[in-house]
């Protein structure tokens, strides 16, 4: 593990009196202050991903304030963990929100400090995919230190387990990335729990465990053969 | 194979012109006209159920026309077997969606003879579910001359195999009903290729046939078990 100089970085959020941002660089850094400086290079060499790892880490996915639907609009994770009435402090008005989208919603929550591992853990994985860039070396030790040596190419789907390769994040099917972050369990959002997954999978995976799933398909399976 | 009446029946729709609706009742009937006669037991046992055959058989599902996005709205599949420039002189502006959501609406188009028969197909199908109510005589032989014996309690999920009970109608989950109608192959709408699936199913099949999907999965069994 990494000792990190946690050093308050302050920002403009309305959140930040629930949750402050803290640095995440090693103890006794030199140069500024960061909460994502590992991902650094990465938008360098592709924004989109960088952007896509610091937004699935740390925000819910959709649900429109306004209009009480399910919709595009995302919060923090951290927020989630408020009560409906400090909530409303932030004029965010849960009861005013169908119970579908509240269920779906407090599912997502989780720390801060869950989330700032998410999204190391998410960037290790991107290292190792096949076709993945090189990091730079502060980068990897600091990932390293973490979760272990990359292994290049190693990083697999964790629902099908087939490999992944690096240029799945700019191919899109109607629209829609062919690639997803990803939940063993989807009901929680942690470094063990995450990774990727291919987009097919994950909405095949629905609200189940990678177990569950595997279980049902076993079912499927043994029901097509004894016909 | 039942011979019809096939008077034309006129209705008020703008898409008259284009697909008149014909009569379904077995040719000689007494009484009125009927494009869905074989419903009208389903529908004084659970209306919901016979809107939902009707629905399905017959529309399209959602995209919204005023939005170029994917929305509730539904439009006849016959409909959608014109070109674009025909659908223009019914206010229909193809040209103003997105093309995935072209290419969604352009997919579950349908010949107005295939979707009576699905219709029928499914009509048949839900008789012989699990808890299902006995469908009348008349309406039995109707639905047999055209798909054969009723077997009280053989209606499966197409994809998984297990037995679908009528009950699973009126369940619903984050107020999505538990069973919808399938598709062996998702481009396919006619008799021989649908029926009826568990939501859960028809997410996982996507947009793959059903064969194909039971390769995928047998795929990643084998995957994971040689891991």
């Amino acid at each position: 593990m990494n000792e990190l100089c946690h050093e308050i970085i302050s920002s403009r959020s309305a959140y930040d009196s629930i949750q402050p941002k803290y640095c995440q660089l090693p103890k006794g850094h030199s140069g500024k202050h960061s909460e994502f400086h590992y991902l650094d290079h990465l938008r360098t060499v592709q924004k989109s991903v960088a952007d896509k790892i610091k937004r699935d880490s740390t925000m819910t996915t959709g649900a429109a304030w306004k209009s009480a639907e399910a919709g595009p609009n995302r919060i923090l994770r951290w927020v989630m963990l408020l009560s409906d009435s400090d909530l409303k402090h932030y004029e965010i008005q849960m009861d005013k929100l169908k119970p579908q989208v509240v269920a779906k919603l407090r599912e997502k929550s989780a720390t801060y400090d869950d989330c700032m591992a998410v999204a190391k853990k998410l960037t290790w994985l991107v290292y190792q995919m096949n076709e993945a860039p090189k990091p730079p070396q502060d980068i990897r030790e600091y990932l390293e230190n973490y979760f272990g040596k990359m292994v290049s190419g190693s990083t697999t789907c964790i629902i099908c387990k087939e490999k992944l390769s690096f240029s799945l994040f700019s191919k899109a099917q109607r629209g829609k990335a062919e690639i997803e972050t990803g939940h063993i369990s989807p009901r929680e959002h942690n470094a063990e729990n995450v990774g990727f997954a291919h987009r097919e999978c994950n909405i095949a995976q629905g609200n189940k465990t990678v177990l569950e799933f595997y279980d049902w398909i076993r079912g499927i399976i043994k029901r097509v053969d004894n016909r």
